[in-house]
C-alpha cells in the first residue's frame, strides 16, 4: 500500500509522511515542485536514520503533485484551503477508481485574509463534501486529522488526540482509521458521514483558538464511548 | 449567589440542579409550572439526603420561570432550542443588569422534526449569539455546558468532560468556569468570544452521532493546554 501525501511538505502534511515512514508505510511526498518534495522527503529520512530507524524508512520519497497521487492507493490532502479546489481539479486525470482520498483540509477564514479562529462557509458544508463533489467517480473521500496539532506530528512523542473519521463509504472509513492507529498515541473513531466533516473541520479553529490564547498545542479526546470504539 | 435553572425539569437542567445542590449552592429550578419544578426539586433533594448530604441541599427550591429568572444572580437556560427565543423573550421583564445568563442551548434540527445530528443555521451564528439579541442591556451571556452529558449529569460519578465556556464579558465567563468546577471532573476552559459558541454548540450534534453509534456518553477533553490553561 502506498500512500501519497499532496501538500506533504507543509507542517501537518510532512508530519503525516514522518509519522507513517517510521511506522513503515511506504510514503510519497507530494508537492507542486517535485524538487522540493525530494528534498523534504530526504530530510525527513535523515532524521529517522538519525534515531536508529532507518531500515524501514526505504521507502519514503518525493514527487510532483501528480504523479503522488497516481502511484498511491491513498492520497492524503493536507494543503491549505485556498489551494482545496484548484489542487482537486489539477489532480483530477492522475486519480483511478479505487483510491481513497483522505481530506484534513479546514476551510480557514485566514485562507482569504481573514482570521485563523473563524471559518469560511462552504457551499457543500465542509471542504472535504467540496472534495466529494471535485473526485472522479470512485474515489472514496474521507474527512480525518483535522484536529492532530502539526507541531505534534513533527515530534518524538506519541500525540494525546483523536482522530474522527468522517466518510459515505464505511469500508475506506474504517481503512484510514487503521492508517491513524499507526501513529503512536492516536485513537481513531468513526464519526458518521462525510457530512458531520463540518463539525470536525470546525473544532480546528476551535483549537487554534485556544493555542494562541493558552500557548499550547491543543488536541481533543472523545471520553465517554465503550472501548471498542476505538478498535472498529 | 443563587442560580437559576430555566427549563431546570429537563435532563440537563435537573443534572446541573443536582450537582449544584450538592456542592453546597443555592439553585432555584424555573418551569414553565412551578408546581412540577418544586416536584423536581423535592425529588432532587430527597435524592440528595438520601445520601446523607441533606444538611447542605435546604437551599435548593422550584419556581416558575420568572420568578426563578427574577431571584438569580446566575440564570442558566436549559430549554430545548424551540423554546430558546421565546423562553427568552418571556423573560425580559425578569432580568435586570448584572445579571449573568449561562446559555447551554444547542439548535439542533430536532427542534423542527429533524436528525438530533444535524444541526439548523441559526442567523446570528448561534443560539448563544440569539440570546445575546435578546437579552436586556446589561446582561452578560455566556455560552457553556453544551457539551456535558444530561445521563453524566444525573449520575454520581466526577465527569470526563471538559467545558469551553465563551462569552465577550471576562468577568462573567471567569465566574462560569469557577461554577463547572464545583461538579467534580469537569474542567473549564476559557473558550475566547461567544461568536465561539457556534463550534462549541455543534459538537453536541457529533457527541450525539457518536453515543448513537457506540451506545456511548461522549464527552470531551482538550488535551494539550498547560495546566494553568484550566485554572483561569
Amino acid at each position: 500500500m502506498t500512500i501519497a501525501i499532496i501538500g506533504g511538505t507543509g507542517p501537518e502534511g510532512s508530519g503525516l509522511a514522518l509519522r507513517w515512514a517510521r511506522a513503515g508505510e511506504k510514503v510519497v511526498i507530494g508537492s507542486r515542485n517535485a524538487q522540493r518534495a525530494a528534498e523534504i522527503a530526504a530530510t525527513i529520512l535523515g532524521r529517522i536514520a538519525s534515531t536508529g530507524e532507518g531500515a524501514r524508512a526505504s521507502t519514503l520519497s518525493g514527487a510532483d503533485n501528480t504523479s503522488a497521487c497516481a502511484s498511491a492507493d491513498i492520497v492524503v490532502l493536507t494543503v491549505p484551503f485556498e489551494a482545496h479546489a484548484e489542487t482537486l481539479k489539477n489532480l483530477k486525470a492522475s486519480f483511478r477508481a479505487g483510491q481513497i482520498l483522505v481530506d484534513a483540509t479546514v476551510p480557514l477564514a485566514a485562507s482569504v485574509g481573514g482570521k485563523p479562529t473563524q471559518l469560511l462557509g462552504v457551499w457543500q458544508g465542509s471542504a472535504a463534501q467540496q472534495a466529494a463533489e471535485l473526485v472522479p467517480e470512485g474515489i472514496a473521500v474521507v474527512a480525518a486529522f483535522h484536529n492532530v496539532c502539526a507541531d505534534c506530528l513533527n515530534g518524538d512523542q506519541p500525540i494525546d488526540c483523536d482522530v474522527i473519521v468522517c466518510s459515505d463509504n464505511k469500508e475506506a472509513g474504517k481503512k484510514v482509521r487503521e492508517l491513524a492507529r499507526k501513529i503512536p498515541g492516536l485513537r481513531a473513531i468513526d464519526g458518521g458521514k462525510l457530512e458531520n466533516a463540518r463539525i470536525v473541520e470546525q473544532i480546528t479553529a476551535l483549537q487554534i483558538g485556544l493555542n494562541i490564547r493558552h500557548k499550547g498545542r491543543a488536541g481533543i479526546r472523545i471520553t465517554g464511548l465503550p472501548p471498542q470504539a476505538y478498535d472498529l
